[in-house]
């Protein structure tokens, strides 16, 4: 359980820090910048490493909606729900100060809104709350449903963490200029809390919607796709 | 089969959303945005999701000349066309709903062509019918032509959903400027029915072309590199 | 063998109107087009199409330099050198005079250099001969080498065609500056008879360069890292 | 134990060519230039090319911090250390030649900094000392993770050259800007020594930061996540 949790943490970790920091160091550069396609690969890139590097280990979820949709769906123990939550959270708070030290080191460093989400004013793309909302849950939504459908057993063996990380890329292509892509509680509020904006009062819709629509997913599956044992 | 269905319908809405959202929400984004490059990758990533997501379930089709070149060539049950062809339809008209509704959160919207396909005037690059026509044709026979292949027994396991997705974005990085890239009828009918353009005038051509194309691919497979079980 | 030659044909139709096509239509389109980055990764998504799709039919060779250092290696029958070359020039001159077609179907097109490769005026970043001849060479000499070793039975079954498709990305991210990449005598000769600049008169650099970087990996496999049997 | 030593220098050899090849020739290209995205995706893709090539050879090190890292973890044999590192050196050096000599092919080539890295003055962005310091530790830190984890027996067989590979891309989306990435004190040797600025006496750094990484990362896979055989 102790290494389980250690996993989840170093994960979360990297989500933000490859996720966010290719945001924060290297999407605006100037000429040469990377745009969104590449904060889109970077945080696709982050789920692949750790999918691969400690899968066998947490099974590498990284993101508190991710763990209460697997446990809906039956897949993820109940028990471990909170404790894999918490060392998400810890793992993403961590990474972001580590990311705040290193922007420390460069001259013309401007907090601003860090790569924090929001909406209204705080969306990239002036998205209003109702369609930020269904945004992230559609999204969170359909990256449960790989989440559940490509770790079943059915699935072939071994890519279900390059269909994962590649999906969240997607998922990012798609929502950058709609909320700035959360799909993932902990690693919205590790930015919301040093954000200079008001992105801290509009965490709450980057907690409740991809919950809300992770629970949707595990539902789906478990009523629909499972495969019946007995019948 | 109703399971099958549900699959469908879902995968194709994903597949609608992930690629023409890409293209609404993101691609002309002020300096950062994610160009045809970033949109190119969103298609082949929505068919990548769904074929680890859900492959086990329905086949992924997500596209009506899909199931029809599946179906000549012999690798999918008859009976199975219409529904599955009407279920992919509905997750397309679905998605390009919702895809509506979130643009209309944001003041700046305007429809124009949405992400429809077209020719002549509405072909991006300007190319005229009969090269809309050749080349979604043929784009339309290779992509076939790796579906069936790469699903064959005697190519490696597990590698197709991959080998399909990556297909599908280079045949966008070949041929958005030439159409917008259709391949797919259920794709195209989903943006022309609310296009304020008449792209609803030239959808035929986006239903006759790429199914001429699959049902070449599924008889050049079916009779040229089909295993000849005696002989 | 005759299925061998057919397969031969598509693909390298495949990669000269996936690749060069990407190059004519999406490079430089206005603000969205898909530049160097999108033309790489479609010349590379080629491969992995048809190395999944007809992989298990012909090999996937598309390339006579490839199908050389095969043979030199001891991996491909001598038998079958010549036809195979046959069919991949052929295979490539026709979609090459597809790509003119759908090319023709657009007001504004001007032939110039098509999609042809080029040492000194009609380098793109205008490398000298020298530069442009060791370049190739090193190029196609450690494409063999990737596609030689990732088809060894030690190495992981089934991901030789990422592999491979994948290094022909890398090849041109690196090296379209330089000579706009060929690596490929098929692929150069079909550019050249349509180019209106002296394309046609650098050509056998594209023959002579990639063959003998070919025939060296070929070589240094066989006698290095092959693994022996008696001994 | 020669064979292992030459493909190190060849994959080393290629990691340099493909990667900060792609730097000197492609990323800044007028218009249709690679940027930073191109780059990651080429150092990434040098990883895969080799791991699948030349991986049932040598392992597939290409990098001084990787063979320390993989010693201390207990996964590689520490007789094997140093031999591996002076072949990756050899291997980027004269990597950086053939550049050189390539780049001397075009008239307007200056050699500036090569594809060095540095901090300060020296930093893409302007990063001090201690953020490029921290940086480059951390970012080894999680690579070597991948290395170890992606390697390990419970983790799916085949896919760790991916998982690697595209974790180096990753890696380069992200550090680009803050000191044009290392991680691999062979690369970074290689191009300070051809560099017209002050990196060669800023190496040291891209020396001692990876090394810390790796060997942090060897004991901390080692102790906390590496299966107890007995237990």
């Amino acid at each position: 359980m102790k290494n389980k949790m250690l996993a989840e943490f170093l994960g979360t970790f990297w989500l933000v820090f490859g996720g966010c920091g290719s945001a924060l160091f290297a999407a605006a550069f100037p000429e040469l910048g990377i745009g969104f396609v590449g904060v889109s690969i970077a945080f696709g890139l982050t789920v692949v490493a750790m999918a691969y590097g400690i899968g066998h280990i947490s099974g590498t979820h990284l993101n508190p909606a991710v763990t209460i949709g697997l446990s809906i769906s039956g897949r993820h123990s109940k028990n471990e729900v909170l404790p894999y939550i918490l060392s998400q959270i810890l793992g993403a708070v961590v990474s972001a100060s580590l990311l705040y030290f290193i922007l420390m080191g460069k001259d013309s460093f401007v907090v601003g809104g860090f790569a924090s989400n929001g909406y209204g004013d705080l969306s990239p793309g002036g998205y209003n709350l109702a369609s930020v909302f269904v945004a992230e849950a559609l999204l969170t939504f359909f990256f449960l449903l790989v989440i559940i459908g490509a770790t079943d057993k059915r699935a072939p063996h071994g890519f279900a963490g390059l269909a994962i990380g590649l999906t969240l890329t997607l998922i990012h292509l798609v929502s950058i200029p709609i909320s700035n892509t959360s799909v993932n509680p902990a690693r919205s509020i590790s930015q919301a809390i040093f954000a200079e904006t008001a992105a801290l009062s509009q965490v709450w819709l980057f907690i409740v919607a991809p919950i809300i629509g992770a629970i949707l997913a595990g539902m789906t599956y478990k009523f629909l796709f499972e495969k019946k044992v007995t019948q």
